[in-house]
């Protein structure tokens, strides 16, 4: 039983046929396709106004892209200080941006709040000791497995705004996080005051799918001499293409990340009654994170449960791990099985280390 | 009939069921699945030695990380000044190397000879006024079609090495060139003294299999750190790896481009009786370059054919093209038919506007 | 006697004269000091207009700073192929626009035509094979001594803002062109079209004092973090701001700059009569380059005159050099002297090597 | 009384007579002059070795050029959290090391530990996920005016060479810090494993005049290209060479310390009788940070003393400040004198506000 990521599964069914059904026949390179352009009205729809959208090959890259769009060089970019464009991203921010700066902000569960923003900015010391601070990036779902509401994106926004930021969302789990809010693409986006967007289909069902939306057309100018530039732009770019067809045909994302989400969901319940057991952040996507001893971690290594650890710097002060305990990253996809949660859930209900 | 460019179809029966094959059950990200560690291991059969291998998702991204693995921030890389990294990546190799420069030397049809890098280099004025040159970046085969022999290739890097240049072959058609010069894989590349290989699949029957190959290993230091950087560090890399396994099983890439070579030849074979048409360039791989009146090129248009016209300056100043001629460029590929062939050629031969 | 360059005396008297009065005291640092506050004035009255001004501490700077603030990382520059800037500052344009292309254009004595410009960019490809043209840089004068006249400039940055780029002057020679055309300050830049300008004083009698001057405020946007960024911010600014209110003051920098001009028509006209000295360009500045044989050269190396060779690859076709001649650069200085260069006539016309 | 920094005066009369002396006559460009061949014969004997020295305009230039040259793009720097570089030089490193990552480390005084770098490191989560960390800098002194001891020191780059690392000394205030500890230049660099000094003469009276000094040769290779290409090479240089010949020559450097120093000793003499004001951090170098009231702030600035407020981060969790205070930085220079001390001090006894 896997539970690293969400990214050691392949593609649904759907999608793989879609990238052999695309395969046929000849098709002009760099974009230049019809899967393409069906794709760009797809994604009007889902957004219910026209964007700008430009498929990528990760989720580093969507992000690194969309980070360069809305700060330049010599600017600075807010970001929570446990992100994953700030943490885990190898420094391709920065190098999309050419050397800006990517400045970390505490939060709980990888959460910002317009306060903290705020704080941070008075706190600035003016002159030109530090880069003037253009942008705010911040993840939907979080690294912590946390979505905002709408109304929270928009109130961060609104405080980004206040003092001229432009902000992006980095939606690497955005289905996850859609289902999770019930809401509409719209709403958890442009309505709420979101600039630019990387839509992750890859975490969600896809191979090899992201891609940069932008919802301000200015942001969008010179991108694609930018993709192309960071050697994005697939010659076979209908190899993409064909997998958001699919993705967003018929609400497939949908269908694949309500599964992934109950999933997690199963797997919570099922924990809940065990004493030995409790959270470090409330689950609300495709992710679980148990605290629990080292001695029970060691048990289900033992049983070829394979998933990892995970930071503890932003725990809530209310709820930190003890010395001996771990925090646990449990991550379902859309292949998951009732079956893998239940055997879960009772090798962690059968470890009697604790008593 | 699209003859634009060998990208233009999609991937061979084989390389696709590897795709499909390879989707399903759970695998390690980021390269750390069974594909990817076979690929390796072909690897260093197909190059009959150990090499380090990264694969990357464009040729644009393949070039430009193996020449910032070459060249510094500070340093130039010599290349040809028509050459594809120089000319048609956008500036691509700028961006990753950090703001190197990329100096453009001349040669007929996109070939470099030692005289060519020793009188560049004799010519460098001293102190600081130019970077350092570091580099070299050839093409096997050029954009006009060309392939070094293995011999000039060893010539050419040995010309590098006495100025301390590391040297970079881009083999986006390096399968082509390989058929067309009947050599081994290790004769073509370190064995002539090639530090880095951008392996393409791509143009060869691949949807997407790019691949940076490092003959030496010192220049293979840090590179996950760099790939991971640049975007180009898939979470589900099988679906590379996949395609590159089928393509180096059996010599499936050899049966591929010796088909679209053969078409090349074919195509050749039937313009040389054409008195109103001469090649601007020997064919050797899989594109021909006919010097025809832009007549001629408008009755192929409304004829259904799709191709573009090319550079004329990489001309040899013994066959310039008159002031209403035009150079196109014809690409074939594994899926082109001997039927199409003949068809272009006998609209070729049938146009009477020349006369 | 040294005529290898303006920049191997020190200051004038006046300008070494203001550096030590300014020293005394304290003042407020990074420019928040009198000094700067006046210099800020001069410029204002020197162009009759409000600039907004940034003191730098060498030319090579400016160029590069100014050249980042008209072409973004994904753009190119247009200048000419033999400019300073893509040819002796060592790649500081390309680090300071953060990895753009410096594209090279042809012309004689190292001046562009708006035909020039117009065919280069009629002669792009279109897609996404070349990074979109920003910016246009051209110098006055040139690295041949050539000025262009105000109508010139005018009609270049015509040619360059039809296509939406901006210009930029590097000035380094500043003085010595304004002098040579006789008009003003205003004439030679905003009244042309120029965007920005390198203001340079240390070759006209400054010991360090360089500046960007932006005619254009949108361009200036940002640019005290991009000067602090680069390391080229003084916290002692009044030695280069007393430097620059000494050079304005009483037109002080005109004084110099004719003395340096005049010393060069002298030059000239003592060369005039020479059957065996021609010139590869017109004198017009303060550079004279008189094509002569190797022996000759060698003559005056002996006789203890410091000069260098320089490039003929933009000598007009009707005056090449022969094989056995070489460009010689000779720059005078506000120091020069009529006996320098009385000398330097009289030892070239005594030699009797090519009788 | 202007106490904001000791970069508010001009040069000694000393040094500035040896930039006056050094204008007459004719000099090579770009550092060929006799008054930096001496300087670096002053310079090999200061550190007792030869080392490699690259002069530059600013201690931002210093230590970003010196960054740059232990840590490539792909890389991690460690520092302090506060430390000048990642706080205060405007992203300056980031920009010169091509977009590397600074990682602030915490540290009371701003001091690191050899513990506080073997548990960030042993913290790190492998893989790709984060850039190798490739280099420490360190402050001496530090932002909070404390010095290391050569042991600490030594304790320090031993534990980063255990990793790997190279290291780099800000010496923006070198010579205070010398003065303060009473040991040899090469005691506190090169022999305590330091790789490379940014070594400051601009803060201790001189006008301008920093330097990049190499112990290790192998980190200087290519450095003259790189000085150039970032606008840091002075065509006159001896205007910097001959302010470091004095500042060296009878070790003119150590008298200017010396009295800097011993200014802020008596200022810290006179302070500690008075019950309302307690120091942040002891006082080591010319820098003085007493926590006061926001009311004696106030009274200080109504009697026309200028300073600053400070970063309260790295007090000591021992000695915190209050909600109603402030540290203030007051900061002596070799201009300071005893009766500016004296007012001073008399004014904070003065003040009746906390009674």
């Amino acid at each position: 039983m896997n539970f690293i990521s969400d990214n050691v599964v392949g593609a649904s069914d759907k999608i793989l046929a879609a990238i052999a059904a695309a395969n046929a026949g000849t098709a002009g390179s760099y974009g230049a396709d019809e899967w393409t352009a069906r794709v760009e009205q797809q994604l009007n729809a889902f957004f219910e106004r026209e964007v700008t959208v430009f498929m990528v090959t990760t989720g580093t890259a969507a992000n690194a892209l969309a980070a360069a769009a809305i700060c330049p060089p010599w600017g600075a970019l807010l970001t929570h200080r446990e992100s994953h464009v700030i943490d885990d991203e190898c420094g391709a921010p920065e190098f999309y941006m050419g050397g800006a700066k990517l400045t970390g902000l505490p939060g709980t569960g990888g959460k910002l709040t317009p306060e903290i923003i705020e704080a941070h900015i008075a706190n600035e010391p003016g002159g030109t000791r530090r880069p003037p601070i253009k942008g705010l990036s911040i993840a939907q779902g979080t690294e912590f497995g946390l979505v905002y509401s709408a109304a929270e994106i928009a109130a961060l926004t609104a405080a980004a705004k206040a003092h001229g930021l432009r902000v992006h969302m980095d939606g690497a789990r955005f289905s996850n996080a859609l289902v999770a809010l019930g809401c509409t693409p719209a709403e958890m986006t442009w309505k709420a005051g979101i600039d630019v967007l990387s839509l992750g289909g890859t975490k969600n069902g896809c191979l090899m799918a992201e891609a940069v939306v932008f919802f301000d057309p200015a942001l969008a100018e010179d991108f694609r001499f930018k993709r192309k530039r960071a050697g994005q732009t697939l010659s076979k770019q209908r190899l993409i293409s064909a997998q958001f067809e699919a993705f967003l045909d018929g609400d497939h994302w949908r269908d694949l990340a309500r599964h992934s989400n109950a999933m997690a969901a199963r797997l919570t319940a099922g924990l809940a009654p065990l004493p030995h057991v409790r959270l470090g952040w409330p689950q609300q996507i495709n992710q679980v994170f148990p605290i629990v001893s080292q001695g029970l971690w060691a048990h289900l290594t033992d049983a070829g449960v394979k998933c990892i650890d995970w930071s503890e710097t932003s725990l809530s002060p209310d709820n930190p791990a003890g010395a001996d305990e771990v925090v646990l990253r449990l991550v379902t996809s859309f292949r998951t099985t009732t079956d893998d949660i239940d055997r879960l859930v009772s090798l962690m209900a059968g470890y009697r280390g604790n008593s």
